[in-house]
C-alpha cells in the first residue's frame, strides 16, 4: 500500500480487496462499517463465491490519505474479514482509463448544433467529398495517430492480448499529446493475423494522419509496416523499430565526439537481431557505417548461411563484408561499437576489453542490461542502457511525439530514412559541446527542446525529399 | 460570408480562395498584401492550377472581423486577382477537427511516466491479462464508445465515402461527451464490404465498451448490426434504425394521450420500410401495436409476395395481420397513425382526411417531411417530423447519448428492446400531464433532465433483463 498523502490520492478512489468468512460476517455489515467512516462506495465487484467465504472487490471515492487510514483500521476491526490489498497508486492512475475525449467547441444552442452536426455539416462532408485533401484541414486527420497493437510483444511481457496491451497505448497516447500536442488513439486488434492487421489498418485509416504501430511481434511486424508503408499516403512508423533506431544513433552521435571518433570508421557489433536491431541496423548503413557484424543466438550472421527469417537473410547479405563468423566473442574482439538488444547477461568484461581503444557500449536489453554500467564503467568511453536508474537512457520516448508532430505539420506521406536521420541529429544536438560528457550524451524527455528540435529537422527532410504535402510557413 | 463579430471568428483563421491571372500577377505579391495588413498565413493549399492561372486556398489566422475586412479589400485592390469565398464560420468550426484528446493525468516527473508507462504500467497490463473483465475499470473500454461508419449513407447525401463522412462521426462525438460525458471516437472505415466491416469491427472492439454504428446503408446495416451483437459481448447499437425508432415511440406515447387513444387498439401505417422504418416497425410490435401496415415503392407489403429484400419479408410476414393490398390511400383509410420515412410530398391532405379521428401523423422524411404540417394542422390532433423548425422534433440526439450512458454504467452486454421501450418512456416521461401539449411532446436535445431519465430506465432495463455486468450503487 502506497497512498501516503493527499496530494498522491489526488481526489480519486482505492479498490481495497476483502476476503469474508460468510459464517462470520455478512457483506451488509461490511458496507456498512465503510459508510460509517464517511467512505463512499461506488462499486463492487465480485471476485469469488465459495461455500463459507467470497472476495470482493470495493471501489471507494476517498478524499485523502486520512480517509484511506480511518478505512482500512475499521475493516481490521471487522471479525472474518480478511483485507487481502489496497489497490496502489499506479493502479489508481488506471482507472477509468488515462485519457478521454473532448469537445474543441462547446454546442450552447441550436445553432451551433446546426453547425457541428445536422444540417451544415452536410456542406463541409461535400467540400471534402469533392476534394478529399480537404479532410486534412476539415477533420480531425490533420493531427491525429493511430497507436496500432496487436499485444503480442507488449513491454517484456510478450503475448498478453489486445486488451492488456490497451494500458500500454494509452500510455503512448498520454505522452503523444502531453510532449507534442499530437491527438493518438489506441487502437487494440483482436487478431494476430497478418494480412487482416494490414486490411484492418487500412479501412481505419481515413480517421487518422498517421499510423504509429506498436508492441507487435517480429517477423510479423516488419511485414505489415513495408506493406503499409506501400499501400497508405499517411505516415507508418514501427516505433519498437525505429523509435529505438533513432535514439540509439542520438546517443552514438555524441558518445562518438567523447571517443573522437567518426561514423565511416568504426566497427559494429549488433547484438540480437530481432525489430529494434534490424532497424538499428538499417540507420546505422543509411548513416554511413561500412562495418557492422550481427548476431543472433546462434552466432554471427554470414552470407551464404540458410536462414528462415527473410530479415537475417537480409541482414546477413548487407552487413559483414569480410565475412567473419563465430561467436560474439569473435565478433568483440576490435569492434568500436556494441549494440545490444538480446537478454540480460549476455556481454563480460573480457570481451569489452578485447573491444579497440575507447570502446562504446549501448547494452539495452530490458529490463536487464548485456552488462550492467558498474562491471565497465572503467573501462569504457561511455556506455549507455534502456533504463532510467542509469545515465545515459536510450528512451523511444524522446523521438516519437517530435517526429510525428514534424510529419503531421508538413502532411508528410511517409516518415524516411532521411526524416529519421534528421530526428536523430536534432536529439544530439540538444547536448551542447559544452554539456557533453561521457555520462550525458541523450537529453531528458523531460527537455522541452526536443521536440521542437526534432520537429524543425524532420519537416526539413520532407520537404528536402519531396514527401512534404504542405510547407508550413517557416519554411516557405 | 457570414464572419461578424470578434466572438464569433472565436481568435480562428478564415480560409480565402483566391482565382490568380498569373499573367498580371505573382503569388508573392498576393501572400505580401496579406502580410502587409498583420495578417498571419498558416497554410497555403494549391487546388488547380491552369496554364495561365492558378487557384489557391489561403488560411490566416485572424484576431476579430475588422482584420478579416482588412485582407479582403487588400486583396480586392489587386489587379489580377479574383476572391472565390471566404469560409464561414460552419467551416471555421471544423478547422483542425472539432475533437481532441487529452490526458487525465499530466505527467509531472519520472516517477508519473513510470506509473503511466513502461516499467510500472506492465503490472496493470498483467492484472488485465489474468482477469479480463478489469479492461472494464483500468482502460478506456469503461466510457468509451466507437461511432463507426462506411459512410454510405451519409445524412441525406448518401455514399460520399468515410473521409467525407467523418465530420459527421465527430459531431456524434462531441454530442455524445457534450450531455452523457461518453468518450466516443470516430472510426470511418474505407470499406463497404459486409463480412470486412463486421470482421474489423470485431478486432478494433477491445478498444471500446460499445460500438454506435452510424449511417450504413441498407439493407447491409441489419447484417452488420445483427452478427455483431451476436459476437460482441458489448453494446452494438445502429442509431439510425433504433436512435429514430426510441424517439418516434416517445412522441407517439404522448401523442396518444393528447388524442385519447391506447397503444394496443390503434391501426398504423408505416411508409418507407428502410433502416429506420423497420426498426420502427419493431419497437411499436414490442409496445404492443397490433395492426401495423407498411409500405415500400411498390404499395403495401403482403405475406405471400415474393421480396428479395429479406428485411422486407420479415416486415410481411410480421404486419398486416388482415392481408390489405394496394396503395397508400388504401392503407391511410381509418389509421389512426401514419409513421413516415419516405420521401417529400408522398402524403397529401385527401390521404389524411380519410384517417380515422384524432389523427397522428409523424412525417419524418428528411430535409422535407412526407407533409408539410401547416397543410394538415387544422385537421390532425398530432404532427412530428424531423425538422427543428417545426414544433415535436423527432431528434435522434435525444435517445443515444443517454442509452449509451446506461448501458456503459451498468457494464450492459446488449442494447435489447427492453431498455430502447425503457428510453423511449423515459423520454416522454420529461413532459408532465400539466405541460403536454399538442405541439410539445417530445423534450428539446438541450434538456438537462433526458439523459438522466434515460439512464435509470435503461440500467433498470438491463438488470431486469440480466444483462448488466455491473449493478451501479444506486440500484444495490
Amino acid at each position: 500500500m502506497s497512498t501516503g498523502s493527499n496530494q498522491e490520492l489526488g481526489g480519486k478512489s482505492i479498490i481495497i480487496r476483502l476476503d469474508i468468512d460468510t459464517e462470520k460476517m455478512n457483506f451488509g455489515m461490511v458496507t456498512n462499517a465503510i459508510s460509517l467512516t464517511g467512505g463512499d462506495i461506488i462499486a463492487i465487484d465480485t471476485i469469488h463465491i465459495g461455500p463459507n467465504s467470497t472476495t470482493r472487490d470495493i471501489t471507494i471515492n476517498v478524499k485523502d490519505a486520512e480517509d484511506n487510514r480511518k478505512i482500512t483500521e475499521a475493516i481490521e476491526r471487522l471479525q472474518g474479514v480478511r483485507l487481502v490489498h489496497v489497490s496502489d497508486r499506479t493502479f489508481l492512475m488506471h482507472l477509468g482509463g488515462k485519457i478521454g475525449i473532448h469537445p474543441k467547441v462547446k454546442i450552447q444552442n441550436r445553432d451551433d448544433l446546426s453547425r457541428v452536426y445536422t444540417p451544415d455539416v452536410a456542406r463541409v462532408c461535400m467540400a471534402i467529398h469533392e476534394d478529399e485533401q480537404k479532410a486534412f484541414s476539415l477533420t480531425i486527420r490533420r493531427n491525429t495517430v493511430a497507436v496500432v497493437s496487436d499485444g503480442t510483444a507488449v513491454l517484456g511481457l510478450g503475448d498478453i492480448g489486445p486488451k492488456a496491451a490497451m494500458p500500454v497505448m494509452e500510455g503512448k497516447a498520454m505522452l503523444f499529446k502531453q510532449f507534442a500536442d499530437v491527438d493518438a488513439y489506441p487502437i487494440c486488434l483482436d487478431t494476430k493475423d497478418t494480412e487482416d492487421i494490414i486490411k484492418i489498418i487500412k479501412a481505419i485509416s481515413p480517421s487518422f494522419g498517421g499510423i504509429n504501430l506498436e508492441d507487435i511481434s517480429s517477423p510479423r511486424c516488419f511485414e505489415i509496416e513495408e506493406r503499409l508503408r506501400r499501400e497508405l499516403d499517411i505516415p507508418v512508423f514501427h516505433d519498437d523499430q525505429h523509435g529505438t533506431a533513432v535514439v540509439m544513433y542520438a546517443g552514438l552521435i555524441n558518445a562518438l565526439k567523447i571517443a573522437g571518433k567518426s561514423i565511416r570508421d568504426i566497427k559494429v557489433v549488433v547484438c540480437g537481431v530481432g525489430a529494434a536491431g534490424i532497424a538499428c541496423t538499417k540507420i546505422l548503413l543509411a548513416a554511413g557505417v561500412k562495418d557492422i557484424i550481427g548476431l543472433d543466438r546462434n552466432g554471427i550472421l554470414v552470407k551464404g548461411n540458410e536462414y528462415s527469417n527473410p530479415m537475417k537473410r537480409w541482414f546477413a547479405e548487407n552487413t559483414n563484408t569480410a565475412g567473419v563468423s563465430g561467436t560474439l566473442q569473435d565478433a568483440m574482439r576490435g569492434a568500436d561499437v556494441f549494440i545490444g538488444l538480446s537478454s540480460s547477461g549476455l556481454l563480460k568484461r573480457e570481451d569489452v576489453l578485447t573491444m579497440a581503444s575507447k570502446p562504446i557500449v549501448f547494452a539495452m536489453a530490458n529490463p536487464t542490461p548485456e552488462i550492467l554500467p558498474e562491471e565497465v564503467d572503467d573501462i569504457v568511453a561511455v556506455m549507455a542502457t534502456g533504463r532510467s536508474d542509469y545515465p545515459n537512457q536510450i528512451n523511444n520516448v524522446l523521438c516519437f511525439p517530435g517526429i510525428f508532430r514534424g510529419a503531421l505539420d508538413c502532411r508528410a506521406t511517409e516518415i524516411n530514412e532521411e526524416m529519421k536521420l534528421a530526428a536523430a541529429e536534432a536529439i544530439a544536438s540538444v547536448i551542447t559541446e559544452d554539456k557533453l560528457d561521457r555520462l550525458y550524451i541523450i537529453p531528458s524527455v523531460f527537455d522541452h527542446k526536443v521536440v521542437d528540435l526534432i520537429r524543425q529537422r524532420v519537416i526539413e527532410a520532407a520537404i528536402r525529399t519531396k514527401v512534404a504535402r504542405r510547407i508550413p510557413k517557416e519554411y516557405r
